[in-house]
């Protein structure tokens, strides 16, 4: 990391950008990668990002500016003057581009689309139209192409006059005279191959490409699978309209663990660690209200058996320990077979073993940890039905466990809903209604052994 | 995907293996990206892959087994001829020659380091002192060196010379007579340079670099944040010692995302959907005698107002709603700060303000389904103590989830321990041990007031 990201650096750039010494800037500047420039610049005002873009230039500032967050790009454009506003907007990536637009109000998004020229304008208006988690929304218009008809020689010529205004050169996309991508040609490839030779001949037209209504989670499972650094993107007829590149993916498989993540703990999305207090209470509560409708049953199940509990009040303080145990079992369950979902490591057939063995594991794991707590009954109350009974229930309820744990996550897939979201209330609410069902009707049914043991 | 990637595929295969001809089936690879080709190779038996690689040669078929799982890898060396064996894993990519061969046993380790020439041998041996999640266990040493001193034309064809051998050579890395790291310069900048240019005049200057023992958690974190490809490491003198590669991190990030989530469930990374039941019974019942543990405490507490409860049944009915809402509440909370952790969102200064946050949002939630579960416990059972106590459990025990869940996580990594280790556990004893003590406490002192209502 630099050495200007420190509190030191945030004066000193907020000194340069009220003197406005440009070249003092561009020298600081030399020292710094991007990404830690803009670690710095995002802890100024967006007014004075605005006068450092303006003092730096929109092309010189355009590579730091595009790692600063989001939120605060969005900020910083209204401070900016109309002529630097479209240099900047014109130069930038197309895909970061397209987020950006898209994030705005009609009226600005409009005005900006007015000061773009015609070719930006329709690109930027084209990548708007895909759907926010397709291949399309995340892929770049900025790829390097070649022709197979090219000698290797002209195509590295061509590459390096690309080369400025490209995301990556390092593959080149090889289409036909209907931009039908027919080979994929790296730049190893080229530099390897003699200079007279043709791209076609060269070329790979073993072509792994995907759909631009892809959704982007599988883009990146396909691209994790083949390592590649990019995945050229095409339309229905074959045409290619962009790539996505690995840092992309590093983006999305980001965003992907945190959905897992989330909706395993009922969380939603757009909530963030900073989030204020009023927005995570506004986005937490709708789930705890979907819990109290379902704890409402489990509350219920209880109910049913309160004369039992009345009679044989040590049923209550046990009642816990069957609950917190059947939930643990249910959230393992849950959480294996959540992730071999989004990592692709399960069919769609087939399926009924994997609840099969998680309810072997159920029981397996209920019989160890009933045995234990049994026992552990025994020696507290001295009451052997009693331990015989929370054995029982323990294991039963582990069961339980096992087999929501595991159909929970494959029914909502299956219902082409995402596996992890809200299964968790589910399948606690299966074990304590499944654990205080049988711990509290197997002590109804044997009631007076456990009263005179 | 492939055509051959069908059943058809599988049995086309084996019966190329075993009739044994090499043009058709290189003609029939052709086809295929070498990870469409694993995919149906590593559904044969060991003896057929070793088979197919002996048929292919080594070199040729190498691309494709680098592809096919770990597991598989293992077994299909023990069938290979000794020579076959050495070219194999001589041309392996270092990086993943080190993991295969920390896998074997001793015996067969120290067979195949005798049969490894001199330098290969040492490169291996370093590879594998490195601690497991350390950036020297993932790095590879197979990377483009320049000196400064060389011209762009002949940087260009000594890139060309080393492609075929190196992982990567869209970066070249320039080192001084010490092999000190001085500069970094890209192929993009080298096809862009005029020929006669020096190296070390269009190099990049400001390094950055990871150690080769930072944790490999940390390199991930810093690849993403600069978009970087590869990120070269280097001892504790500067020496350039290895470069890790994007599809390296790919790999880390989803490893990584695994550990977070199995460790919010209690469950060891080792453990996969597809573990046969004996292991994943062993592999989880450690984390449930833990949670017994704990839920003894639960229930211990319980215990200690059974009077008021044999007094007034009803409170065991609602007991386990205040605990519900409790752990559901937690482990919002503390999956929020987890995920934080992780992606390095949270400093390691001024957490109170989190863990206060928390505690706030707890309260205000508390708040809404405590008045919603008031009402509806009037509704039910006509008693407004019961009402008004059971809203004031519930407030008092989603503060204490929001507390615990922020803390626990918090405290988990002032230890130097991973945040998410077993702290749903924690957390779940602590919302359910606050939530009976407020519950039952508070029923106890007014239980009076609550049996004349």
């Amino acid at each position: 990391m630099g050495p200007m990201v420190e509190n030191a650096g945030v004066e000193f750039l907020r000194d340069m950008v009220r003197s406005g010494g440009r070249d003092e800037l561009v020298e600081a500047l030399k020292a710094l990668h991007p990404a830690d420039a803009a670690e710095v610049l995002a802890t100024l005002r967006p007014e004075e990002i605005a006068r450092f873009i303006e003092i730096l230039g929109p092309e010189t500032a355009l590579p730091i500016f595009e790692f600063v967050p989001f939120e605060v790009q969005k900020e910083t454009l209204e401070y900016l003057p109309r002529n630097v506003l479209v240099q900047l907007i014109s130069n930038m990536r197309p895909d970061e581009r397209a987020d950006l637009v898209e994030e705005m109000d009609e009226v600005t998004k409009d005005r900006l689309l007015a000061l773009l020229i015609q070719a930006e304008r329709q690109n930027l208006l084209k990548l708007l139209t895909y759907p926010e988690d397709s291949a399309g929304a995340y892929m770049t218009t900025d790829y390097a192409l070649l022709r197979p008809e090219t000698r290797v020689r002209s195509a590295l010529d061509q590459l390096r006059l690309q080369a400025p205004k490209k995301e990556t050169i390092y593959y080149a996309y090889v289409v036909d005279d209907a931009r039908r991508l027919v080979g994929i040609v790296s730049l190893r490839d080229l530099i390897m191959a003699r200079p007279e030779n043709l791209v076609g001949d060269i070329m790979h037209t073993n072509v792994i490409a995907v759909r631009v209504d892809m959704d982007i989670e599988e883009v990146a499972k396909e691209m994790v699978r083949y390592d590649f650094l990019a995945m050229p993107v095409v339309d229905g007829d074959n045409r290619l309209v962009g790539i996505i590149t690995y840092d992309d993916i590093f983006d999305v498989m980001t965003e992907e663990a945190t959905e897992d993540m989330y909706f395993l703990a009922n969380l939603d999305t757009d909530e963030k660690v900073s989030s204020p207090l009023r927005r995570s209470v506004v986005l937490r509560v709708p789930w705890l209200m979907v819990n109290l409708a379902t704890a409402l049953v489990v509350s219920y199940t209880v109910h049913v058996f309160s004369d039992t509990i009345q009679q044989f009040v040590v049923l209550a303080s046990l009642m816990p320990i069957v609950a917190m145990l059947g939930g643990n079992a249910g959230n393992q369950s849950l959480t294996v077979v959540v992730r071999a979902l989004a990592l692709g490591e399960m069919q769609l057939k087939g399926n009924w073993r994997i609840v099969l063995k998680e309810a072997g594991v159920g029981f397996c794991n209920g019989l160890a940890v009933g045995l234990v707590m049994g026992g552990i009954a025994y020696l507290w109350h001295r009451n052997l039905w009693l331990a015989t009974i929370i054995c029982m229930a323990m294991t039963i309820n582990l069961v339980v466990a096992g087999l929501f744990g595991a159909m929970v996550p494959i029914t909502l897939r299956k219902l082409n809903l995402d596996p992890a979201l809200g299964s968790s209330i589910f399948v606690t609410t299966a074990t304590d209604v499944g654990g205080f069902c049988a711990f509290l009707g197997l002590a109804s049914l044997f009631i007076h052994q456990l009263l005179s043991p």
